[in-house]
């Protein structure tokens, strides 16, 4: 079967199998056409109406029900119907099950415990919030990792992303006519990361929001000129702090943060 | 085997593995004594000495690895010892090569396309930061979803991780001495949720975090009476507005989103 439409079914959010359909789909890219998302279907009737579309489009449907109600009914009616499925827990519950020698309690419970690691985990990401964009620099020795980089250099998603790992993150602009926070030479300059961006790159991503707010010819923010300046200011700062540096150009906020972590990881 | 201990490992971080054994755990508690994560084990020694701790400890090793060759390292040495394994990936790669007839291209690739999927998530997110602790009221309307409550009802977390699924969200304070902003009355009110906590609960939360602020004693911030008067208002507010009201007590973030996601895709 060639040129199919994976789609991703639950009856809560697809968290797990978004991110395992994404995974899987990367090692098959010829053969996959597109991954679709269907969180919350709650219904038979939704089901019915999925397993039509994936019948017609040569569809693989990869689900988790918390219901056993409806995860039987889409078994059963995807048999029938001779469409391919995958349950994203089956083969790991089945693993458990051959170890264990028990009978699973029940389907699967999508909520965390509420433990000392979720609530570092809701810490890390107050911090975050609390430290984003240069709002705060008190006690900025209390973030294991700092970002900096001129505008549109992808710091704020990157610290959410590294908070939602349970790590404290806290990310400070750079502009050439502000001083950069003089806490930033009293901690370990092994904690700070400067982002770097291609300049061509920059001007495209500046121009477009500018754009967006309506702004255009009205500010040297997407200028050549300026972002060529700012780049070099913030290299000079870089090179005054002695701390990693990090080219951003076309990663992904995964990529840029595994970067940083296996880096913050090795020392 | 009961008893058991699950390693989490990869050479990058293990979400997909984090979030798979948390939900395979739910299943069978009463074997499962404690999950660990080992992100970036990046070399054949550090296999070593957690297939030894495994071995000591009737540990399950739940791994996914980038590299071929350390992939392939751990399941022979698991083999060896005996310890028991399971590939995040393997049982979806095999249901995608049994129904493309072809072999994955390679073992997984962790990042994310950037795609418009991608630069929507990116936006969401940035979005929520920006639409923070009522910091932004101007275009409220464009928030897909608005979270009111008193201090320490987990507006930030639950925003985050709705921002994580693509949901554009902004959440504001709620003080008695200060007038909810007037932004609130000109939008849809089933965007709009209202969130409280049980009184008791939120005195409990208020008194620990004034104590890790080392103000004990100076504020009625965690007193009995404050925080039944700041409820009151919220709820005279949430009933002028007709909003929906979410009871966040003993609920984890994934719980509380669950239960809006679920309310907005209703309509």
């Amino acid at each position: 079967m060639k040129n199919i439409v994976i789609f991703v079914v639950s009856d809560t959010l697809s968290e797990i199998g978004e991110l395992l359909v994404k995974a899987g789909k990367s090692c098959f890219e010829s053969s996959i056409r597109e991954v679709r998302f269907h969180p919350f279907i709650n219904d038979k009737k939704s089901i019915d109406y999925l397993l039509e579309l994936a019948k017609k489009e040569n569809g693989l449907v990869v689900y988790t029900f918390n219901s056993p109600e409806l995860k039987s009914y889409m078994e059963t009616e995807a048999r029938c119907w001779s469409i391919p499925i995958y349950d994203v827990l089956g083969s790991l519950v089945e693993t458990l099950r051959g170890i264990t020698g028990e009978e699973p309690t029940h389907n699967f419970k999508p909520t965390p415990e509420l433990d000392d690691h979720y609530f570092k985990k809701v810490e890390a990401i107050e911090f975050a919030v609390k430290y984003d964009d240069g709002k705060n620099t008190s006690h900025l020795d209390e973030a294991d990792i700092i970002l900096i980089g001129v505008s549109r250099t992808s710091k704020t998603p990157i610290s959410i992303y590294l908070a939602n790992n349970n790590f404290k993150v806290a990310n400070i602009p750079l502009m050439p006519e502000v001083e950069p926070p003089k806490e930033l030479f009293e901690i370990s300059n092994k904690k700070i990361f400067g982002l770097i961006l291609d300049p061509k790159h920059l001007v495209d991503i500046r121009t477009e929001r500018l754009k967006a707010m309506g702004l255009t010819g009205t500010s040297n923010y997407g200028s050549n000129e300026r972002v060529m300046m700012e780049l070099e200011k913030a290299q000079q700062l870089f090179d005054k702090l002695g701390c990693m540096v990090i080219d951003v150009t076309s990663k992904a906020i995964e990529e840029i943060a595994a970067i940083i972590l296996a880096n913050i990881m090795r020392r």
